[in-house]
């Protein structure tokens, strides 16, 4: 009798454990059961589709059930599954549209859950004209909402990733903005002095940025009209709540599959979670984070996709392993790349490191070249041992791959100045003699 | 008594070993000579003075001998260094200026002599209009040939990176350019298949590109008229002979010190050559390379910085070492980035590795991002231990310091298994969730 694979999730991992499980074993009955309605999409597109640059938010499907039809995986949107069985090895699934629920076994078992946009549990909420992104549907309603009621002010609540790239996305727009964070920086995961060039660039963009400000609720009649936060009261025709994102566990949780420490559930390094298999894969999963060597939550579509072709490979009769991550991530803000990958040094310093921090800023092509640019670079490093635990770059341009040196070097577990020892590029109009990621690290050298 | 440092030559090299030595020991004396009439150039910024990028060519320079004097550096252009006296610890030199010659002592000897335009002994080659790229003289005769005379087509013998970099520039002036290259494909650092696509952006922007064809001679009047190739005669009003450069290693030999296989000034880890208290650095010297772990010539300024530094830091006490090189380079050609590290599969083959390759095409970006560009990888590594030995890339952006990822896994000695385990950062406008590097890498992976 032919294996059943079942697959809760269709996101990235969940497709990409399909895709790889089909190649590995051609046998397989694989099926996934996708609550939204879209398999295979690239969230991280949405801010684009959002803003225009993509013409169709569809557009940043990548195979649509009917094209992984053709290469024998059953992949049904619109259906939920409700609880997961591991002594029976069955699932409990709704189907979305009838209404109608089946129970389906299963031979081995794939959780890509993804997560969930956090909603914090403010007045009015649950008001026309505020959005949450995350699904395909989260993107089209707000696409509509803009295209239709054209916003003539929009409010942001939260200043990390998405939140940044939404204020470029809405400001495309001519949706006047203002960013409402919690805390006292924008991108919690850069260090102040860095995330400082980032804020100048919002408002630079003339986004107002408020920071430090908790917003009690939001207020409005057939639909949102205000944000209240700090005694002020800041009027909005569109809300965006940005506020992070937390793994969707319920499930594997209610199944007796151990979570992590990071409330994620927890797996080894061939995916495999503390049941026998069971599976679990992207931004429901941890991952061991290389610098730390601890578990982490850093929900990416890059780890997905490589954690789904891990586990697809496994439980195709493979012996794949993913080698962690070292926490890569980029972002665009406006006209500004913001980078880092590794430990910034407050996340160091929490983490219990003495660390030491040299900061540089070179240019991005040789400084005669015409349209050069400042880089800004933080590296952190261990004293004593001198490792590498993270950078920091923000600049115009030449930022964004450029990280993938301190990533490198944090994979290898580098010191600062095993770094400074890289053999870069250079060429007049891409770097200077000395990269920008040189400099810093020959600082470090002193 | 204070120690007197000389060295020979203030390009690169030997401005970095003067800076650094200064700061190490401010007691020193240190005197630099220099043949032409400027110290502390970047020369990788020629082509771009000459296409009038940069406003003036002068522009390149990084510091004058004025300001070198304020650090109490004495830098001596337009004096030419006839002999080193090993024994007696003397230079002697010539002003160019006055013609009158002069023996200075030395208590540390640093040779960075550079290297120089290989010449070949054509009939004609040294007609008016007839030029090689080395010097900032150079670079101003070739951009006041071009302003005053606007020549109507140009000839340019030797497909390098110079030849290609100087296409650019000149055809940005009008130039209608045929590139005379004798192999049988451009740049020949980049295997075959990555070179046609720089073959074919040449001849996109109109380039004649002549391949297998060797110069016989070139001819003309008062200036320089045709280039006779293979039996045809271009017709030229500038002609650029950038067949290649080698190390300037004359006043070395005769001096007694040591030459390694390449012809360049053997050193070691401290740019130590084989006499006492005598350094070479930058393109008149080796560099250990970390692939093939034998010495290597490759001149280029991020190595001069590199040594310079290091030599200056060792003759003032210091005790640093340059940890090698792994051929990383880079070259812009029109619209195009061709980058490559370490070893082509010709060259691995040439120095007798058992090879496999992959070849990869992968997006800039997310492929639903507009603008998103081909990006061509090569991947080469060793039978049986699967370690990397070199990578290619060619495309139209994202390439020039992407190559750095392949540099450092280089530098770290990794398979390409490691390769594909890097966790390198991804956002739609800036890469697709798999990073055309990691493609190429999973592909080996199979």
């Amino acid at each position: 009798m032919r294996k059943r694979v079942v697959i809760i999730g269709g996101g990235a991992a969940g497709m990409s454990a399909a895709a790889k499980a089909r190649r590995t074993d051609p046998e397989l009955e694989i099926v996934v059961y996708e609550r939204s309605g879209y398999v295979s999409y690239g969230a991280c597109g949405f801010p684009y589709a959002i803003k225009g640059e993509i013409a169709r938010v569809e557009d940043v499907v990548v195979r649509t059930p009917e094209q992984f039809a053709k290469q024998g995986i059953k992949a049904l949107v619109r259906h939920e599954v409700l609880a997961i069985d591991p002594a029976a090895r069955t699932v409990r699934v709704r189907d979305l549209a009838s209404g109608a629920e089946l129970t389906d076994q299963w031979d081995e078992l794939v959780l890509t859950t993804g997560g969930a946009a956090s909603r914090p549990p403010l007045a009015g909420a649950d008001l026309p004209g505020v959005f949450v992104l995350r699904s395909v549907e989260d993107a089209l309603a707000i696409r509509g909402w803009v295209e239709e009621r054209q916003p003539a002010r929009g409010v942001i609540i939260g200043a990390g990733y998405i939140g940044l790239e939404l204020a470029e996305a809405l400001a495309a727009h001519g949706v006047a903005l203002t960013i409402i964070e919690r805390l006292p920086q924008v991108l919690p995961n850069l260090d102040p002095e860095l995330a400082g060039h980032v804020q100048a660039e919002l408002e630079r963009q003339q986004v107002d940025v408020r920071l430090g400000l908790a917003v009690e609720g939001l207020a409005g009649d057939e639909r949102v009209r205000e944000v209240l936060a700090g005694g002020e009261r800041f009027p909005a025709d569109i809300v965006i709540m940005a506020v992070g994102v937390k793994p969707s566990a319920e499930l594997a949780r209610a199944a007796g599959i151990a979570l992590g420490p990071t409330g994620a559930v927890a797996v080894d390094d061939h995916q495999r979670t503390n049941l026998p298999n069971v599976w679990a894969a992207g931004d429901v999963a941890e991952a061991h984070h290389r610098v730390t060597g601890r578990p982490a939550w850093v929900p990416l579509g890059t780890t997905a996709n490589k954690q789904g072709k891990t586990a697809g490979e496994n439980l195709g009769g493979g012996d794949a392993s993913f080698g962690g991550i070292v926490g890569t991530v980029v972002v665009k803000v406006f006209d500004l790349e913001a980078a880092s990958s590794g430990l910034s040094e407050a996340r160091a310093r929490a983490e219990g490191y003495a660390v030491e921090t040299v900061a540089a800023t070179a240019s991005s092509r040789a400084h005669y070249m015409p349209g050069h640019q400042q880089i800004h670079v933080k590296l952190v490093y261990e004293q004593g041992s001198r490792r590498l635990l993270g950078g920091q770059l923000v600049g115009r341009e030449g930022v964004a791959k450029r990280v993938d040196v301190i990533a490198a070097a944090l994979h290898g577990g580098w010191s600062v100045d095993e770094l400074a020892e890289l053999d870069l590029a250079y060429a007049p109009p891409f770097s200077p003699v000395w990269d920008p990621i040189l400099v810093a690290a020959n600082l470090a050298r002193r």
